[in-house]
């Protein structure tokens, strides 16, 4: 479980198309939102925005703190901090911090592994500097 | 399921903590995230959180968007936007827009009813005016 939110991360940091294709479940019931944005819904918006969010983005790099998981049959979700490091297209690098909810669903399908999490739900927001 | 999430929102207009503690589950596994605020864990937390958003709050109405449910065995997430009319201590309206992820378990206590669901994380997010 750990496993499918650290690809995730890895995806993110990668700037990887394919690589975070593989972390999500592409269906209508998938969610995405990034800090301050506007909820996504369904595979082709939330990898629109990963591929607009990868072309914008120079560099990203993410420590996580205060990771929690829970499991509840074949949900799951983690919560967690996001400390950001990034820079756009410049050279700039910029600090940011967001808190996050991550929800996977293992998947049944013929052939998957028995610990195939899919991700469902990406929903980062911003903290304030005082949080 | 909806009735739960139903619950919370009618719980949150009232600003009625006795309801607000119907609606969650009361242990260490839960989460909420205001608009802006960081992550808190825990029922007591949660529980502080609400009162203060309740004592500072004067007026607040919902009305909920672009809803949508998903049911996994014993976890249930609902994602929709909410649209915000509040006010303070003062008589001043203001509006705001949030986007949320509600997630729900449900319990098999014993003397439950069938469809019990506690809510275990609430996490809104504010969305940009442009959104």
């Amino acid at each position: 479980m750990r496993d499918a939110n650290s690809a995730f991360y890895a995806a993110l940091e990668a700037r990887d198309l394919d690589a975070m294709s593989e972390v999500w479940e592409h269906s209508d019931r998938i969610v995405v939102t990034h800090p301050g944005w506007p909820m996504l819904r369904g595979w082709a918006r939330v990898a629109g925005s990963w591929d607009a969010i990868f072309h914008n983005t120079g560099y990203i790099q993410f420590v996580l703190t205060d990771e929690q998981v829970t499991i509840v049959g074949d949900s799951a979700w983690v919560t967690l901090d996001e400390n950001i490091l990034q820079a756009g297209s410049s050279d700039d690098l910029s600090g940011s911090k967001a808190t996050s909810v991550n929800v996977f669903v293992r998947s049944h399908d013929s052939g998957a592994a028995d610990d195939n999490w899919k991700m469902v739900v990406h929903h980062a927001s911003p903290v304030s500097a005082e949080g």
